[in-house]
């Protein structure tokens, strides 16, 4: 298959099919993780350098169907950065008192601070996605879920947070393999869940509630990236070099020094 | 110097000046930093299982001068987990809203959950240190703080949560050496602050608020660690090493799977 974009197009329907989950961009495996080490390293020393200068923050979406790879790609991205200076939220069902509230209350105090890195493993987009495939809520209530998560991405951009999007695209016949190789190996068999098969049944329900995602909330302040995930090694270098691409661009660095410091003399 | 206990013995008066910290039990750097690196391995691996198994929690309470080493000790410490199964709380000045509150209320809600480990930098024995060498409560108030603490933290440990709190010990010499470090390397610049130097001043006072934290908040449920702090790599290698001998000693390993998971079919 030809190049495909990482970023869609803004303001056009976005086909799922367009995109394979399997592009590789004619990369190797081997050249791709010397990359992403490297990438690494510096997404470290940017990292750093975001905390010292404490004036703006990142936020990092991850989605994807079961199996998609939201927890590896935190686990092997991440390898590099002070620990200290990101924060990941896991958001699970939400529970009554969250649902007690809109949907958007839990999500809130999640936001990365100014220095800080967030990521979110799965995030508001669930309430337009499991909540609309399963008609969790009307029609009418999910629909304007689109815009309040715009309008709510536009308020923290305008605040200083950066906001990456990553949409972990595989095939539902990658999503089989990595399944049966959870059932095979003992060591994975804890990540298996016997509620995941009948969401597989609804595959392509998801998907249209994905392109709807992504077409619909995929703005340049708060851009979605089409991730082809099947390849685990080209997902995490695609997701590295593009946050590696965003700190660059915010021109982090390391703050002046306070007034005053090359006259002071340390006591004994 | 002869031989010198990571943990004082339980039940003692502690003086910090039994305890050398440039001790490093005879180890060379290079020896210490390659047997780091593959103990930073085997967390990774216990992490995974203690995550995968969900019933208990490790918190890791990091308490220094400042220049001691906290933040140093939590990027290198923690580089091989997964940052979805660590959280890291800095606790710093407490806000109005905090000071309307018991001491312990800004804590509590950091305590790591049943999976998750937790990494106080700083924590609730600020207010048995800097609050009592500046007498920012009367004694009356600070002297209750510390049975306050072990009930507080029996009451975590006692629901699954094994703690380990480290005090990283430098000497005086070695602060001035960092903050002059810190002074002439623009990367460390940002680092650097006015409001360290009337602190250094007050340090022995806060050696001896250290020996009674050390003495009376010292229990087998939630044992100090006096870590020799002078040479980082020591440093490093002692609290990974702790770390991993705990979650050992824990037994963390992965679930037995859902019953039935052996006659799943995964449906195209």
């Amino acid at each position: 298959m030809a190049d495909q974009p990482l970023i869609p197009p803004f303001g056009k329907k976005v086909h799922l099919e367009d995109y394979d989950p399997s592009f590789t961009n004619g990369m190797s495996k081997d050249d791709a993780k010397a990359r992403e080490k490297k990438l690494e390293a510096r997404m470290g020393e940017l990292q750093e350098m975001l905390y010292a200068q404490g004036t703006q923050s990142l936020l990092v979406v991850l989605q994807a169907m079961d199996a998609g790879g939201k927890d590896g790609a935190i686990k092997h991205v991440f390898d590099a950065v002070n620990p200290q200076g990101v924060g990941v939220t896991a958001f699970k069902q939400p529970t009554p008192e969250e649902l007690a509230h809109d949907f958007l209350w839990r999500v809130h105090p999640h936001v990365p601070p100014k220095g800080y890195i967030g990521i979110f493993n799965r995030s508001h987009y669930e309430d337009v996605l499991v909540v609309r495939v399963n008609q969790l809520v009307p029609q009418e209530v999910w629909e304007k879920r689109y815009e309040h998560i715009n309008a709510f991405e536009r308020l923290i951009a305008e605040r200083g947070t950066r906001i990456l999007k990553f949409f972990l695209h595989i095939s539902r016949d990658e999503q089989k393999r990595r399944f049966q190789e959870r059932l095979d190996d003992p060591s994975k068999q804890w990540k298996f869940a016997m509620g995941d098969l009948p969401i597989r049944e609804q595959w392509d329900d998801y998907m249209k509630a994905y392109e709807a995602v992504l077409t619909r909330c995929h703005t340049e302040a708060a851009p979605w990236h089409v991730v082809p995930a099947n390849k685990k090694w080209y997902r995490d270098l695609v997701i590295t070099q593009s946050i590696v691409q965003a700190l660059e661009e915010m021109e982090v660095r390391y703050p002046d020094p306070e007034p005053g410091l090359e006259s002071v003399v340390i006591p004994d």
